[in-house]
């Protein structure tokens, strides 16, 4: 029952034997979980790696994240550095690399708890904005910790609008200096983190002014600290003191000015050299993996977490001793008599619980196929980039940028519902659900803020629909992106589905969700053209349209996710028994969407009301099949417990033991009261 | 501008003007926000006092909530702590009685910040539990903290199911003390808030044994700790030293067995005395002023921080000089040249802004309208129930348990939209977003689940339905309670309305809501029949079906809200201004629910996908007339900005300014690194 990477190992008696409870929901296996997650993992190879880098990171008490909710905020800082560095000499001693597979499964198994991510985006933007001088140069330096970078883009008053930003660098063609100035407050450089504490070296961005003329944003990397004893170096304002928070900058002798795609000569004269498309691609991957590697696996533990304790956690009977009155459930704090002597029910049982958690569970793994689907897709398009063939940018943009906003939108929404199934103990910090939920939250503006981004899905989404208008039947129609081909494909009036078995069959789902996404599009570049000619300048039109564009990107992007996942199921022929228990969650994911968005199809009849009543008992009767599964649909998520850090989630499902133990342990309940 | 109340008076230069941004914003005032204030505090004498009670809070430095942000757990509890005492003493010192309104004035200013608040709920609890004689004894205690107590019904495997706990309390008639003794980890008491750092006393749940009887649960008041050196007591485990976690008991000798509705004789003799119901009636009130006194608050203050961080906030150009592709947004990091000369629009003028915030505004008004309305019930409903009168309980009991969960519910949820809406200035505890959302997020857990109370709504509604059907026309279905009556009103099985302005009739909305709720609570009453028709028993019927009953209560509620807001504004015939700004709220928050769940009302033809067309106009047009107002809509609140404690959000707009010198104050910002 479930490797031994899965067990906690306290030494103590109660986590030996895992609780009847999850235990018989693993008795009957209807698939192969081991096989799901050799799946999951993307082949046998890589769950085998996976394991064995766990095993390693988990047999070291440096990487341990047992005391990480006891810890005030210092000292979390402090032990995350610690893990940072660890991770760094340990990836060099083991042979690593930056982008491997290896060093992916460790930050994985670490939950992300590292300082200095900022280091890394340090490091990535030199590669992507540098030359290969200045790459070379400065590469090593980071790797070895030699010095330690933060990425200072953001101003107090200034987000990701880069135009916007305030801060200067002016060219000293004289002293050949860049001068690196923060006129006002609200151009004070705000959240590069680890810069108070730890970084010695910026990158800046700032507008390059040469000899006396604006040439937009640019990269700078300032030097921060000494290198000989990590005192400050002088700057404007008291910034050095604040990590994570604001600094000015001054007059700094060695400032570099990146110079990939550009050259300031001595004398001050500016020199283009190409644009900044390739590097473009930089941001677009980073979202991907940061979708892979952290957004998506913190739903993924929320449903491990809070499914797991559903099956564990009774509460209420389903059938009263006395029958049942509305009296009675209000009598909670009263003194209600008889104790009836059936068990109370596993909560899981519960159809509200199955409706708030099976669906999460089903996102989860839409999410891991969408995801997977997309970083397959950027390393296609990227090979096209380097044959010089800039033709798949525009969709990669905007399937990047929409499925960054969805998944962590959706992502966000589903923790914090995974949290709340789980009653009071899930705003125990020993739930492990409160880190998620504050991590995950933040992810939806990180990175491009959510609403701007959908945004820029919806301006594609626009474009092509308005191309394809222009000339109807050319081939400019055929060579639609592949994401958008259905666009264009023949659509029908009406949905024909009728029996609950039909809204089973995903050629109708998919083709549903087609239906609305173009309606939508069509009708978000109607309004937005009937606004233009009605005299407003296409700035003001879009503005006075957007709400009806994020509707339409939202629903392009649940389509995508719908046709992904239905095409990723068509691969696994080969294994009938996991086709079967995905595609439950693929039609869950999808019925689930339709039901939360019923309007979207009623809107103009291609769901009729009757329609609707059917696709809701095909939903409720799909919750009761995949209840069946779900613990074991979330054992092949293979999270360690060590990973999960959860008092509620472990594998054994011995919760009520683990959290005694571990509140024992809290500083509140070891400090002696007067 | 503004009365002084309003100013910080940090002493800054920067903070003794207003920021323009926000100055403009109170220009034109197209009401009198005075004048509104009063109407939200009930009456001019109640604001007078409110401010009162606030300039003597805010005058004094123990009440300081300056540093909160920056204190560790324990800090922040003793702080709490301290408050709470000074609170008490400075009430006893004025004269303000416990539920006098200069108490409840205070809390709020706290923003409900202080520690103990299960003391209140062990008194409370006395009051309604106990015996005359008990409560004589017990309450002066409490009031003069010379016993500290705290509630501890919920066990480690066990929430708010009474019935399901397993902590006995066996009278020994030998002895005459009641042993108390949790016999299962599962029954350890746990939540208890305060218990293992302050609570001397513990008003503990617990399965009476007399006699070798089971009596059901019963209420018991355990000492927990010496009052002489306020050592632990004798316990079966070293739960005395958890802070908010679990605890073991004893043998108790002093215990002793609260009895308003029965006694236990010397012999081991139980005699039950009467109902419970009345004491159900503290339960019902104390969820009411839980709405009004904090959850709707913490709305109101997340819509004050957003929407005034939204018009000093300047991000990107509705109009950018070179014109707009899809590559120009996602250059964010990228060189791109050129500065835009005209400035960067306020945010709150992108219609995505609006549409994130302002139904929130509309809410949080709806809210109050509706908070305070119910309690007006309860008044009424209370003085029946002294004279016998128990027939508006169950009607009380819906409208209670529904109110709790709806607007816990959309308060977190707007709370974390107005985050959102703060980019990542949201994310950092000086904007006071990160623990209004957290605060808020658990109100939609504590005082009674929501999933729990949507449901007990629903049991009502239906039973309720089912009553009316059974004998249409008859006397019982005139009688329906006030808030069911729509029920059998004539129903139209079209909405009239067809221009935008129909759509802005109270009339036609409040009638649309009627319609949908009806038609879902039919449904679902149908469905419970059908399964039962077809052999399912009762509660697994019920279980079957409670993803439908969800959807009837969540519209049943919407519909309440919705009628109580018009109620409101007819009242308001005499300021007609404030009555026309209260009324554009009133039909973005009835639309905005419209617009939501468009399925609901285009299910039977109710509404058409072209009506659905033109409700969307008129919102939208909705959003251009109250962003208006809605600086001085926020400042109607009348939050000062001690208590508001933001960064972002204070009166004078200087968001930047105060960010910047806050920040410093961090203590990861003021220790020297090495």
């Amino acid at each position: 029952m479930g490797s031994p990477v899965h067990r906690v190992s306290l030494g103590d008696t109660w986590s030996k034997q895992v609780h009847p409870d999850i235990q018989s929901e693993r008795h009957m296996q209807s698939f192969d979980v081991e096989q799901l997650t050799k799946i999951l993992d993307g082949g046998a190879q890589n769950t085998a790696l996976r394991r064995k880098v766990e095993s390693i990171i988990h047999s070291d008490p440096v990487f341990s994240l047992k005391d990480n909710y006891f810890m005030t905020q210092n000292e979390h800082y402090e032990a995350a550095l610690k893990k940072k560095f660890h991770i760094q000499m340990l990836a060099q001693r083991l042979g690593w690399s930056e982008d491997s597979r290896e060093l992916g499964y460790a930050y994985r198994s670490l939950s992300g708890d590292l300082a200095l991510g900022v280091h890394n985006i340090f490091l990535k933007s030199i590669r992507s904005l540098g030359s290969e001088e200045q790459i070379a140069k400065w590469a090593p330096l980071c790797n070895k910790f030699q010095i330690i970078g933060t990425y200072a883009q953001t101003e107090l008053g200034h987000g990701t609008y880069l135009q916007g930003l305030e801060t200067e660098a002016t060219y000293d063609a004289a002293t050949q200096e860049f001068v690196v100035h923060s006129p006002t407050t609200t151009a004070i450089k705000w959240w590069p983190g680890g810069l108070g504490w730890s970084a010695t070296h910026a990158l800046v961005q700032a507008q390059l002014i040469c000899s006396g003329a604006r040439q937009g944003m640019h990269a700078f990397i300032v030097p921060i600290r000494s290198l000989q004893d990590h005192s400050a170096l002088p700057g404007e304002d008291c910034g050095t003191h604040s990590s994570g928070h604001g600094a000015g900058w001054g007059a700094l002798a060695q400032t570099h000015c990146l110079s990939l795609v550009h050259q300031v000569l001595p004398d001050g004269t500016y020199i283009k050299l190409g644009t900044a498309k390739a590097n473009y691609l930089t941001m677009v991957v980073t979202r991907v993996d940061i979708l892979l590697g952290e957004v998506i696996p913190m739903l993924e533990k929320a449903c491990v977490i809070a499914i797991r304790y559903s099956v564990v956690r009774r509460q209420f009977r389903i059938r009263p001793r006395q029958g049942s009155s509305w009296v009675q459930h209000s009598c909670d704090r009263l003194n209600v008599s008889g104790m009836a002597s059936d068990p109370e029910a596993k909560i899981l049982d519960y159809q509200t619980q199955q409706q708030k958690l099976l669906p999460q569970l089903a996102t989860a793994y839409a999410f891991h196929f969408q995801a997977s689907s997309l970083l397959e897709f950027f390393h296609r398009s990227y090979s096209s980039i380097l044959d010089k063939d800039f033709s798949l940018l525009p969709e990669l943009h905007a399937l990047s940028a929409g499925a960054k906003a969805m998944v962590t939108d959706f992502c966000a929404q589903g923790a914090e519902l995974c949290r709340r199934a789980c009653g009071g103990h899930g705003y125990s910090k020993l739930s492990g659900l409160p880190s998620l939920v504050t991590r995950v939250a933040a992810s939806c503006t990180y990175e491009g803020e959510n609403t701007v981004l959908y945004l820029q899905t919806a301006r594609f989404l626009v474009k092509i629909y308005l191309q394809a208008q222009e000339s109807p039947g050319s081939t400019s129609q055929r060579s639609l992106p592949q994401s958008v081909a259905y666009l264009t494909a023949p659509d029908q009036t009406r949905c024909p589905a009728q029996r609950a078995a039909d809204f089973l069959h995903p050629e109708h789902y998919t083709m549903a969700w087609a239906h609305v996404a173009t309606r939508l599009i069509k009708d978000s570049a109607h309004h937005l053209q009937t606004l233009m000619k009605s005299g407003a300048d296409w700035h003001e039109a879009w503005n006075q349209t957007t709400v009806i564009h994020l509707q339409a990107a939202k629903a392009h992007c649940y389509y995508v996710t719908v046709k992904t996942f239905t095409e990723a199921l068509e691969k696994l022929e080969s294994e009938p028994a996991i086709q079967q228990v995905l595609k439950r969650l693929c039609d869950l994911y999808a019925l689930h969407g339709i039901l939360t968005n019923t309007g979207d199809f009623l809107y103009d009849g291609f769901l009729s009301g009757a329609q609707i009543d059917v696709a809701r008992t095909a939903y409720l009767d799909l919750l009761i099949l995949i209840r069946k599964d779900a613990i074991l649909l979330t054992d092949a998520f293979d999270f360690t417990d060590q990973c999960l850090n959860s008092a509620l989630g472990c594998y054994d499902g011995n919760v009520y033991e683990r959290l005694f133990h571990w509140a024992q342990k809290a500083p509140t309940n070891t400090q002696v009261v007067e």
